[in-house]
């Protein structure tokens, strides 16, 4: 794994934690992205070589949208870059942790994702991405 | 900010955890730090320019104690890094953030840290972080 790539976390009002999170980081927003499988509209901030993803659910069974009923909002997930996404899952299979998806999918931001289960990962939902080239 | 210094994790076995993050990264952690004032003992990985901290509870009213108590094992906190901290409480302060301390206090892995309130952060607890010279 090279990196974060970047930290997702989990707001009811992108609109609102957009203006929060401008305020911090004292720099907008470089984008808005909607992924529509997912159910999910998202904006990201660069930080150095790091983003932050906010995530705002979009329909009543998105992931987001049940994460935050259980939990609130917070963080969601962290993201890996990795520089070959099947032969990492592969890894990680050998190893022992439980990857929600068997190859990988198409995510947001031009990336091919894979997800770990929190059960096998300290509670962390992690998320392994590759730059589509 | 600079960069994502680093993601806390807490976790109920550093030992345990210690193993778990190996495999997954594919690489040993590169310390061990107790810090006593916190009540935690803390193993740091490194991926890329970012780092992982691990932390284990050493007392029964350690945050960490109560943070797994509460919400079980998983993401604690993230930590920015920044070039005077002083200054960034100040400026953080002035947009409204509530910061948990008013000056920075010593932290684990040779730096001064201060907390942001999750309440003020879309329940995210963020910790600003920056090297001791």
């Amino acid at each position: 794994m090279n990196k974060i790539e970047h930290i997702g976390i989990a707001v009811k009002s992108l609109k609102e934690s957009n203006s929060l999170f401008s305020k911090l980081f004292g720099e907008a927003h470089y984008k808005i992205e909607a992924v529509e499988s997912e159910g999910v509209k998202t904006s990201f901030f660069k930080v150095g070589d790091n983003k932050i993803e906010l995530l705002e659910a979009t329909t009543k069974d998105s992931p987001i949208a049940k994460f935050i009923e259980k939990k609130g909002e917070g963080i969601h997930h962290i993201a890996f870059s990795v520089d070959d996404i099947e032969a990492e899952i592969a890894r990680l299979k050998k190893e022992g942790f439980v990857v929600l998806n068997d190859t990988s999918k198409r995510g947001a931001d031009n990336k091919l994702v894979a997800f770990l289960h929190p059960k096998t990962t300290n509670g962390v939902l992690i998320e392994l991405c590759q730059d589509i080239k």
